[in-house]
């Protein structure tokens, strides 16, 4: 096993690890430096920049996986089609020095609706790999809470299928944009019951575009605190993303990957409607990388 | 019947017309002068720079509806609760100057969920009552699109309950401030397929948090123009909040109030769902200010 560096370069940070042998982080280094701020052309400067000194080391290996390799990154690694594992994703990594630095492609698929609407994930595939391998499991559904949530069904050791939910981002232009943050208190702490409530209030029928105005007239009519709305609407919306999830409590447990704060949430809301699950942080990207490189 | 003076001074913009004995509009004037723009304790003031050559006719009485009548207006109209009519409008009647002028309240009911999640309007109200003499009909399902869509049951003359729909201002949010804004063009026209091929989508199982993700990627992986995708997105949320109405085809057909442009996509979207509609636009505040100073 080469030494490898495991790099995950997003839209807003970049992130890297120096690995051991068997997986283990000998080094981490984070910086604010996603690809929005990075002018064309320069990516290679700031990779070398930026870990260059890791790179020295003799035979080491470099794997990047996020929006790196996107069309707006350092060069556009085709999303590899689902279904796939990892022997697609080997397959399709964009090497940008021979044998020294390739970028993990994202993955696509196809929905079975009428206009087979795509959907897209780019650096997600590299944790739901790693977690898999934590977890010591090849088949799950995992969720990867965040601006866009990813539900993904994995079957054998490949990602079948998988859906985004604009979850992350509807909350936060909601609650910083439109009328319902004029009601609400961003600086409250989280209150458990009331996000309970809102998942609660999510479950029932009608729909998410009423329910949302209730996050104003409970304001309006004094019914619930300022600093306890935001997490109302929280649970309204993700209690949304749940409701037309088909897990069922009879099912192994639902493997979560995000930050604590947002695990958090989303574990609250998953064991209130039943459902089991386990959570994963930042350690899977590393290990997803890892593996990878022990399989190419 | 006094002469009447019927002003709708909502949070953007302030109207008033000068009625005639039978209802008929004898002047209009419309001002940039929504409650917004006026500082507290101007509201007389702005008034009377605006209407005070009217309010100089012999007995002449000025009815106000809109967000004037609200906390942040002139003075606070407390909701009237629902059920209410004419007759419940009438008593709650705000004077301001005694059989002069008054502000007519907007109207509260209170939902049947677990919360009793209160909702509210303000100034639809007229236009529903006076969308109704014009139809000549006293039940009725109402749907008045816009930046809080609302959606109306009234049986015997009287409002038994209604539902506000976030719909407007979240198309706006999305297609200005969200992640969808990068894939979608503006400035084309409407797109009347697109919109259908969103209202179709939007009836489907699923969530629409995961459905709007679709603008996105349909723009990536360039299955839609640019131009169509937001005509897509309207369908798509225009079609989530029609999704939940119990309406169906053997009802009478649905009163919609509101702008032309909005009006027709509704309309395409209840015909394209088998819903029989028929439209009123400004003219039903007047006849629903009129019908109330007629009634009290």
């Amino acid at each position: 096993m080469r030494p490898l560096i495991a790099i995950d370069w997003g839209t807003s940070s970049l992130r890297g690890a120096r690995l051991g042998t068997t997986g283990q982080v000998l080094e981490s280094r984070e910086f604010s430096r996603g690809i929005l701020t990075v002018p064309p052309g320069q990516f290679e400067a700031v990779f070398h920049e930026h870990f260059g000194d890791w790179m020295q080391e003799e035979g080491a290996l470099c794997l990047i996986s996020g929006m790196a390799g996107s069309r707006q990154g350092w060069q556009e690694a085709p999303y590899c089609p689902c279904p796939a594992g990892f022997a697609e994703l080997g397959q399709h990594l964009l090497w940008l020095q021979a044998e020294r630095i390739a970028l993990v492609p994202g993955l696509s698929c196809m929905g079975q609706d009428a206009l087979n609407t795509p959907d897209v994930m780019r650096g997600e595939e590299v944790q739901i790999f790693g977690a898999l391998q934590l977890a010591e499991r090849d088949s799950a559904t995992l969720v990867l809470p965040g601006t866009h949530s990813k539900w993904v069904q994995v079957h054998r050791g490949r990602v079948t299928h998988f859906q985004t939910f604009m979850t992350g981002e509807v909350y936060a232009l909601l609650s910083q944009h439109s009328i319902l943050g004029k009601t609400l208190d961003l600086n409250g702490v989280f209150d458990e019951a009331a996000f309970v409530q809102g998942v609660d209030q999510s479950q029932t029928a009608g729909s998410v575009l009423n329910k949302l105005f209730a996050v104003r007239t409970l304001g309006l009519f004094v019914r619930m605190s300022e600093t306890a709305l935001p997490s109302y609407l929280s649970g309204l919306l993700i209690g949304e993303e749940l409701r037309t999830q088909t897990v069922n409590a009879n099912s192994a447990p639902v493997i979560l990957i995000g930050s604590n704060a947002l695990t958090q949430r989303y574990t609250l809301a998953l064991q209130h409607l039943g459902i089991a699950c386990q959570s994963r942080g930042a350690e899977a990207t590393w290990a997803g990388l890892f593996a990878l490189a022990s399989a190419c």
